[in-house]
C-alpha cells in the first residue's frame, strides 16, 4: 500500500478503504509516513469529505493507535459526557453528583484547560487539596463504591488523534466535520466509556457558530456511535452567550454547588438536566427523558446530590467544609460592579470575548504554562432578554489585581449589546439527537 | 505573514496577492516554511485553482528564486521551443538548424531524458565528440557567429520549482493546469528565452491525453507569456502514435539528417515546419505562417538547413562525416521485422507502451543511472491508416541483445491495433494558440 493512492484516490472523490485507514493511521503514527502526504490527504479530505463508514473507520483506528483504558472491573454501564466546549460551563461539576447519586458511574477522564477558562480539574481544584492523581485500583474502586471519580488523562490514549490535530492546526485542515468528529469521539473511546452523551455548544462563543453546523457535527458523532457500537446522544445548546452567571474557577464552582442546592441559574440547571437525562437513559435506568428528569431533580430536593459531591470531594482529598459555606472557596480580593450606561433590553452577550476578558484577570491560561487564579472572574447580574436601566448593575469583576479592573470593565461594557424593543427568542436547546 | 493564512485564503477559494506568493516561493526555497504546509496549499490550488494573474506571478516568483541566463550579449531575438514529451520526438533536431540557417539565434539548454528515450543532449551524442560543455562566454560566441548553440543546463535554474515539483509528485498534485504551465514557463524563463513556441502533445503517449486538457494547458502557458511580456505560442500536437518513424538515438539522429536533406516523414516534416515557422514569427522574420514555412523549406532545398547542422556539431567538437554517411552513425547488431500477423488498417499504435519496448532494449533510462544505447531502438515501418496485410513487416527492432528481441516483437505486436475499415481521422495539428 502507497500513501500517495490514497491521496490521490481521495482527492478524485473515492471511498478509502478500512485497510487503507487503518494503513495511514497506524503508519503515520510510526512515523513511517511524512507529514507533507498526511497534510495532502488532509487538505483533500476536506473538499471530497468521508462517508459515514470512513468516519467510523478513522475514529477506530486513531482508538487503536495508542492505549485503550481497561475500565471492564467497573461495574454498569459508564456514560461519559463530553461537552465542544464554550463560556462559563459548569454542566460537569453540576450533573456527575446527580447522576451518580443514582447509582449510576461516572468515571471521568478530565483534562486541564488551554484558554479563556480552566478545565475541569482546574475548577476542581477550587477545593483545597483535591487531587486527581491516583493509581488505578483507586481509581476503580472509587467508582464502584461510591460511583464518581474523576481521572487526569493517563496513558497514551489516541496518540495518531494528537499528532493529527497538531499538524490540522497547521494546514488548515481542522474545520471538516469528519475529522473533528472522529477526533472527539476517539478521545471518549480510548477512554473506556461505553455510551456517550455530546454537548454540542453552538454560537458566538462556541466552535460551532450556526446551528446547522452543529447539527451536521452532533448528527456525524451520533453515527459515528452507531457505527462502532457505542450507544451516543447528542444536545445541541445555545453557546450565543455564557452558560449560567459565573465565568471563573472557584465562581463556577460557587455556582455548581448552588445549583445542586436549588438555588443556581435556571439556564445551567435546565442544560445538566438535559444532558444528565440522558446519561441516566443511556445508563439503562430511564426510558423517557421525562422520567430521567425527575430522577435527577430528585436528587437536588432530597439533598442525595450535594451529599454525593462531598463524598466524590472528600475521597479524592479535597476539603468539603466549602461546601456547606462557600465563603470559604478562594476569593478575589474586589469584587467591582460594572454600571450600564444606557437604557434597553440586552441582545447579545458576546461569550468568547467575555471569556477572555476572564482570561486576562487570571481565570485561564494565555500560554500553556500561565497559572490560573483560581479566584477571579466575571459574575453576571444580566443576561439575554433582561431589561436593563442606565445605572444597573449588569456584572461584577472579581479580581486580585487592581491596574486590571479598567480594562476588564470597558471589555465587560463593550461585550454587552443592549437595545431597546429587543424579545430574546434563542432557545437554549436547540434539539437534541439520537 | 503566515503561511496558515494563505493555505486558509485558498482553502476558501480566495485570490493570493502577488505578494503571498513572492513570500511562500522564497520561503520554501529558503526553507523556511515547511513542505506540509506547502503540500496542503498545493492540495488546496488543486481543487481552488488559480487565476492568470496568480499563475503569473507563481512563474516569475519560481524564476526568481534561483539563477536566471544573461544572454544579453546575443544578437536578435531569442526563441526558445519547449515539448511537454512524447515518443520518437526529434523535431529540436530538425527545426533548430532550420531555424538558424535564417539568422535567428537558437541558444538551447537541454537535459538528459529520464525516460522512454534519451534527451536531446543523449541523441546529440550520437555524433562522436559531440559535447554541450562549454565556457558560457564559447557558448554565446557560437551563438553569434553560427547562430546555433545546445548547452547542457548550468546554474540553479528556478529550485523553487524542482523543490515544488519534487513535493508535488509525491502528494498527488501534479495535474492542476496552473502548476504544470508554471513548471514549465519558469524554467524557460530562467534559461533566458525572449520568446516561447510551445508543442503541447495530446494523445495516449502524452502528459495530456485529451484535447481540452491540451488545450486548457496550451492556454495557460500562453496567457503566463502575455502577462509576463514573453511572447508566446502554442501548438497542440497528435501523440496517439509516434511522431517519425524512429524510436530510439541514433536512429532519431539519422531521421532528422534526412528530413534536412528532404528525405525525412512527412509528419516530422511538417510538424517541425510548423513549429519552426512560429519561431520565425516570433523572432520578427516573417508576419505570416506560410511566409514563414516557405523560408524553413527553402533552407532545406538550398542545402543550408543540412549544412548549418555539420556547422554546429562540429562547433561543439561532434564527426561530422556520419552526416553526409549515416551508415557511421551508432548501429545496433541485430535488425528484426515484426511481421503482421493479420489483414487490416492501422487503427492505433500505443505511443507511450511502444516508448517502454524501445526503453526495455535499452534507448532510454530505466534509472537515473541506467547508461543509454544510442544505437538501438525501433524503426516503424507502418503507421496510423496504413493498410497492412498478414506477413508484411510493420516495424524493424534494432538490437545488440539478442535475448531481448523476442519481448520486443510481442510488445510492439501488442501495442498496434490493427482492425477492418479504420480510417485515420486524426490530425497532426490540432490547433494553434496565440
Amino acid at each position: 500500500m502507497r500513501m500517495y493512492d490514497l491521496i490521490l484516490k481521495k482527492r478524485n472523490g473515492g471511498e478509502l478503504s478500512t485497510e487503507e485507514i487503518n494503513y495511514f493511521v497506524e503508519s503515520y503514527t510510526k512515523g513511517e509516513i511524512p507529514d507533507y502526504q498526511v497534510s495532502a490527504l488532509l487538505m483533500a479530505i476536506y473538499f471530497q469529505k468521508m462517508n459515514k463508514r470512513e468516519t467510523s473507520d478513522l475514529t477506530m483506528a486513531m482508538v487503536h493507535s495508542g492505549d485503550m483504558l481497561d475500565l471492564s472491573e467497573i461495574q454498569g454501564v459508564k456514560v461519559d459526557k463530553h461537552s465542544t466546549g464554550g463560556v462559563g460551563d459548569t454542566t460537569t461539576l453540576v450533573l456527575t453528583p446527580m447522576v451518580a447519586a443514582l447509582g449510576i458511574p461516572v468515571a471521568k477522564m478530565s483534562g486541564r484547560g488551554l484558554g479563556h477558562t480552566g478545565g475541569t480539574i482546574d475548577k476542581l481544584e477550587a477545593f483545597k487539596g483535591f487531587s486527581v492523581e491516583m493509581p488505578t485500583e483507586k481509581f476503580i474502586n472509587n467508582v464502584n463504591t461510591i460511583k464518581i471519580a474523576v481521572g487526569g488523562q493517563t496513558g497514551d490514549l489516541a496518540p495518531a488523534d494528537k499528532k493529527l490535530y497538531a499538524l490540522r492546526d497547521v494546514t488548515a485542515t481542522v474545520d471538516n466535520v469528519s475529522l473533528i468528529a472522529s477526533s472527539i469521539m476517539s478521545k471518549k473511546i480510548a477512554s473506556g466509556a461505553d455510551a456517550i452523551v455530546l454537548d454540542v455548544k453552538v454560537g458566538d462563543g462556541a466552535f460551532m457558530k450556526n446551528t446547522e453546523s452543529a447539527k451536521e457535527l452532533a448528527t456525524e458523532m451520533v453515527s459515528i456511535g452507531k457505527h462502532i457500537g457505542r450507544n451516543t446522544m447528542a444536545v445541541i445548546s445555545d453557546m450565543d452567550q455564557p452558560l449560567g452567571l459565573a465565568i471563573g474557577n472557584a465562581l463556577e464552582v460557587e455556582e455548581a454547588i448552588n445549583t445542586l442546592k436549588g438555588n443556581g441559574p435556571e439556564d445551567l440547571l435546565k442544560l445538566s438536566l438535559v444532558l444528565g437525562s440522558r446519561m441516566v437513559m443511556l445508563a439503562g435506568k430511564a426510558s423517557t427523558a421525562e422520567e430521567a428528569e425527575a430522577m435527577l431533580k430528585e436528587t437536588i430536593t432530597s439533598g442525595a446530590a450535594i451529599e454525593k459531591l462531598k463524598e466524590f470531594v472528600k475521597a479524592q482529598g479535597g476539603d468539603i467544609d466549602c461546601i456547606d459555606n462557600t465563603n470559604l472557596l478562594p476569593k478575589a480580593k474586589y469584587v467591582v460592579p460594572v454600571i450600564a450606561e444606557n437604557n434597553g433590553v440586552v441582545k447579545k452577550i458576546h461569550a468568547e470575548n467575555l471569556g477572555i476578558v476572564a482570561m486576562e484577570l487570571g481565570a485561564g491560561r494565555a500560554t500553556k504554562e500561565s497559572k490560573i487564579d483560581l479566584a477571579v472572574g466575571i459574575v453576571l447580574n444580566k443576561k439575554r432578554g433582561d431589561k436593563v436601566e442606565k445605572g444597573d448593575t449588569i456584572a461584577y469583576i472579581h479580581s486580585n489585581n487592581e491596574s486590571l479592573i479598567e480594562k476588564a470593565n470597558e471589555g465587560i461594557l463593550k461585550n454587552y449589546e443592549i437595545v431597546e424593543g429587543y424579545k430574546n427568542d434563542i432557545p437554549l436547546i436547540h434539539e437534541v439527537i439520537s
